[in-house]
């Protein structure tokens, strides 16, 4: 893979060394988390963040010991200025390393983690003037599954979720949980604009990975005194509402105009998601000393 | 690890070069799958219905190309003849291999194959005389999930029912299903005896992975004219049945005589167990020449 630049457990490798055991247990049981991280020039945005989050992760799994979230940032921080990329799509992974078979997890092991620094390549920019499709995926998610809130690198039902995408020629796909609420896409969150006001999954209720930029969106909402809800939506909301977004860090905040071939609203993107879209532009370039949209 | 042989795409290599690159979907998402076999001497127990299972996961998961099962059954018996361990554990990982960023699978991938083979240490006689004990997991197993009925490398709801077990020094945990059906272990199958007729809950009602051995367990019930029904069991079941065991690859049928501190039944392996794990180890020494229990 050209345009990518290697780190392992801190040290910045050549491709062919940025490998890691098949005894590590993220490769034999997906016991792993992960970040996927967006560099505006050399500034990571909301770096912190995304460790919080794994953090929480960290906790939930029961690592033992946990990697140091100063030490995780400083790697990531050290990939993204050796790569020098204009942009680029950072990922961390951190597994809980190699250790006894079996799911039991027995005696102190060493995390395990890899960071890929990616050039990006923008999306086109109509994606954000004219917006995407989504289709329902066809099964639900579980939303009391013990690792619902988390972004484990045990990633299948996205990747069921998303061939459904494809398959339709669909930019994402949406997920009901097991309740029927509106849950999640297959790799972003989703959000509704109803009555002036923004209607968000609750990620607790509905079992969603509480988004980076979702929570972000909701914050510059309350700024520019847009009313945030944080409720359970049924899926004939996606009917009802003006307006919808999806968000991501690599895709940040991009309208959802159409769901199984039925307009959302006007079918094009609305004046909230808008005003979301150019104050998320300021805050990065705000954030992110030198970048410029 | 030391007494393990280790297998890359068909290539016996030192434990050094035993990597896969981080850029691997299996490493990335949980995106492949993996069998666990028991090698009795120089032959691998039922290696071909290990594989059609495998060729399922394949299919469903949509690997295209999915790899040979000629050529992966040959890289096992050349890994398990190369280790000449007496007895060994035999795990195969296969995944989509490496490829695009995201959940989307674009283009023809080449998947990746690992192997090890790990000396088996049997576990204590006690396990098969006086059986092993089991508590029941604090959440649900999805049976709609797209992966239920498959080995993937998602394995985090193993881990973390296994937790539970460890947690209180019981050897497995059994999780029913969102609609509190009995499903299975953490990395096992259950089944129940009642009425000297063997209770299998059937894998594709309750969302279980079609366990080997428990297939052939009821293969050789029946043999024994022991009927054998498979059904939709309700936990209660556990209480009210008369015997109970697990199978596995490498647990072969191991009495469960307790579950939440309960006993069940007697207490002890009941009658209709202890026949079919005899049936088993004539079965195992009948198919794997030279091996003796």
């Amino acid at each position: 893979m050209s345009d990518t630049l290697f780190s392992i457990n801190g040290k910045i490798v050549p491709e062919a060394q940025a490998v890691v055991p098949v005894t590590d247990r993220g490769f034999l049981y997906g016991d792993g988390l992960f970040e996927t991280l967006h560099a505006y020039g050399r500034t990571v945005f909301r770096l912190d963040e995304h460790l919080a989050r794994m953090r929480t992760g960290f906790k939930v799994m029961g690592f033992d010991p946990a990697p140091d979230s100063k030490v995780l940032a400083k790697w990531v921080a050290e990939a993204v200025h050796a790569a020098r990329y204009p942009e680029a799509n950072v990922r961390l992974t951190v597994t809980r390393g190699s250790g006894a078979r079996g799911p039991s997890v027995k005696g102190k092991l060493t995390p395990f983690a890899a960071i890929t620094v990616t050039r990006f390549k923008r999306r086109p920019a109509s994606h954000y003037t004219r917006g995407v499709d989504a289709v329902m995926a066809s099964f639900r998610r579980q939303e009391s599954s013990v690792t619902a809130n988390l972004k484990t690198t045990a990633y299948m039902e996205q990747i069921f979720a998303r061939r459904e995408a494809d398959a339709a020629g669909a930019d994402e796909a949406l997920l009901l949980n097991n309740a029927g609420l509106l849950c999640e896409g297959s790799a972003s969150n989703v959000t509704l604009v109803r009555d002036g006001a923004l209607l968000v999954p609750d990620p607790k209720l509905v079992g969603a990975l509480p988004g980076t930029v979702q929570r972000i969106a909701a914050e510059l909402a309350e700024e520019l005194k847009i009313p945030v809800r944080r409720v359970g939506l049924g899926p004939w909301s996606l009917r009802e509402c003006d307006e919808a977004f999806l968000t991501g860090s690599m895709r940040e905040i991009t309208p959802l105009v159409k769901v199984d071939g039925r307009a959302i609203g006007s079918g094009k993107p609305g004046p909230v998601t808008k005003r979301l879209i150019a104050a998320y532009r300021k805050l990065v370039q705000r954030e992110c000393p030198g970048y410029r949209f």
